[in-house]
């Protein structure tokens, strides 16, 4: 059964069943430039009542410190870098914990600059990356004389592709050469096909991976929603039991598939693109929500402001 | 049933058979920079004998033009423009022939000069491919501010992708703002993965065409081998009776296949990749190839040397 949260009890029986907090950004504390209202408020007041907050994005070209920058251009200045779950960061604990690669080892990246800083963050070596010699290519270019495709590095033992802007045939090429190796590892931060950037809708890391991925013929684990990759490097990093943990997002097929995936509760809000039928409609169906409301503020609204 | 061509007779009864004869070129005539035993004699003896030649290659970065130089560097010198068929003058062929597409419509294109100068000679104009603007991208680059993505052209009704070693996000993110539209069609040169080069396996346009598809959800026609768009493309400018034509190639998966799915006959020398065992292995299996020989000068040598 759904319930949509609407009355100060509802909500209170919702605060006192979890004790990990995991939220989707966009859609559910800002929307483009915006911060939603009462979000703030709610995030203060449920670090207040002892609940831990984990900030879960798909976005793999910042770190988790520029992710906190962005929070706090929102002023949302009471959130610690520890708090922040992007798909980089996710990636990078994914290698560690779970993969357990050893730090001997180097990592060639597809990505920009927040994918190297996690990883150099736990000690591994990258090279590609955001390496000059592999990006800025002069116009007579020649793949086969390049070093990174005459010389495979043979200490490289994992390939990690996100977004990059930056991206070019080269990079691609030398991808695909580690690739050819069934030993090297091939890991995506995530695998969206798209996102949104001020009203227009531009290739995600998907599409750069799906590149990679059919040269190389291979498929690569992905480290982000709704892939449960990222919820091991969560939980290998926080620890929580998943009964006790609850994924708040605005996307039925990402954050809701990603909560009850691995075992989580759920609260859809309806501040980004889901309907309020789409989620009715799903009642009694596998792909049923838990709990939904018109926004992540009615939590702090009904709860403390006492809104009837 | 497949025979092996071996004596005068098989070759002989071989050739009367066709008048039309379609080449793969990589593997058939030459194997990297090295032309292969007799083929001048060979093609010069078919064309003594009345049979019209059709080269066929997948490589979409050059044009015909461009493609006779190729020709002539191994003394192939009796070859025509006419003669050959890259997939950037198939495409161009399938567009007006087929999808007949008016040339007061632009063609977006994402691609190296080849196609370009393939769709110029048909009448067609075209953005984006080798255009600097496109290409050149300065370290500040900010794809949301540039051309291609805040105007798109709305003459523009398809979008031609291909290989192109200059590829860069600003193009990817361009082609997508075009497939947005269900109206814009999406067509490949071919979709071939990998293409060996010096000993090394580069990404090839299908790796780039793969990009686009998964940010644009959408799936083009392709016209490589082993496609039969490509067919479609060579028939209509050269009308032959399949039956009248074999294609003669050394990769099962694509040439054989092209030639199969075409209602042609079919010739493999093993001057490629495929090994005899995997051909005879192949007998009474829908995937039966007609012919095959050790190698294409084979009916020079039987036929005119008289070659126990």
């Amino acid at each position: 059964m759904t319930v949509k949260i609407e009355t100060k009890q509802q909500a209170e029986d919702f605060l006192a069943q979890y004790d990990y907090f995991l939220f989707d950004c966009d859609g559910v504390l800002w929307l483009g430039d915006h911060l939603l209202p009462k979000v703030t408020e709610t995030l203060n007041f449920l670090k207040a009542s002892g609940k831990k907050l984990i900030f879960v994005t798909n976005n793999s070209t910042k770190s988790r410190e520029a992710y906190l920058k962005k929070f706090a251009k929102f002023g949302l200045t009471n959130v610690s870098k520890n708090e922040i779950f992007g798909s980089a960061y996710a990636s990078a604990i994914y290698i560690k914990k779970i993969l357990k690669l050893s730090t001997n080892k180097k990592i060639f990246v597809v990505g920009e600059h927040g994918i190297e800083q996690e990883l150099h963050e736990l000690g591994y070596s990258t090279i590609g990356g955001t390496d000059p010699e592999l990006t800025n290519m002069p116009a007579d270019f020649n793949a086969l004389e390049a070093p990174f495709i005459k010389n495979v590095d043979p200490a490289v033992s994992l390939v990690l592709a996100g977004l990059d802007t930056r991206i070019n045939y080269y990079k691609l090429a030398a991808a695909l050469q580690y690739l050819h190796d069934p030993a090297v590892t091939f890991l995506a931060t995530n695998i969206d096909s798209t996102f949104p950037n001020k009203g227009k809708v531009l290739p995600g890391a998907g599409s750069i991976i799906q590149s990679i991925a059919y040269a190389s013929g291979r498929t690569p684990r992905s480290c982000g929603k709704p892939n449960q990759e990222m919820m091991e490097a969560i939980k290998a990093e926080h620890g929580f039991d998943p009964a006790r943990a609850v994924m708040v997002g605005d996307r039925l097929n990402t954050d809701m598939k990603f909560g009850r995936d691995g075992g989580l509760g759920t609260l859809l809000v309806l501040t980004g693109i889901e309907p309020e039928a789409r989620v009715v409609d799903l009642q009694g169906t596998e792909e049923e929500v838990k709990y939904y409301a018109s926004k992540l503020g009615d939590l702090y609204e009904l709860v403390v402001e006492n809104r009837e």
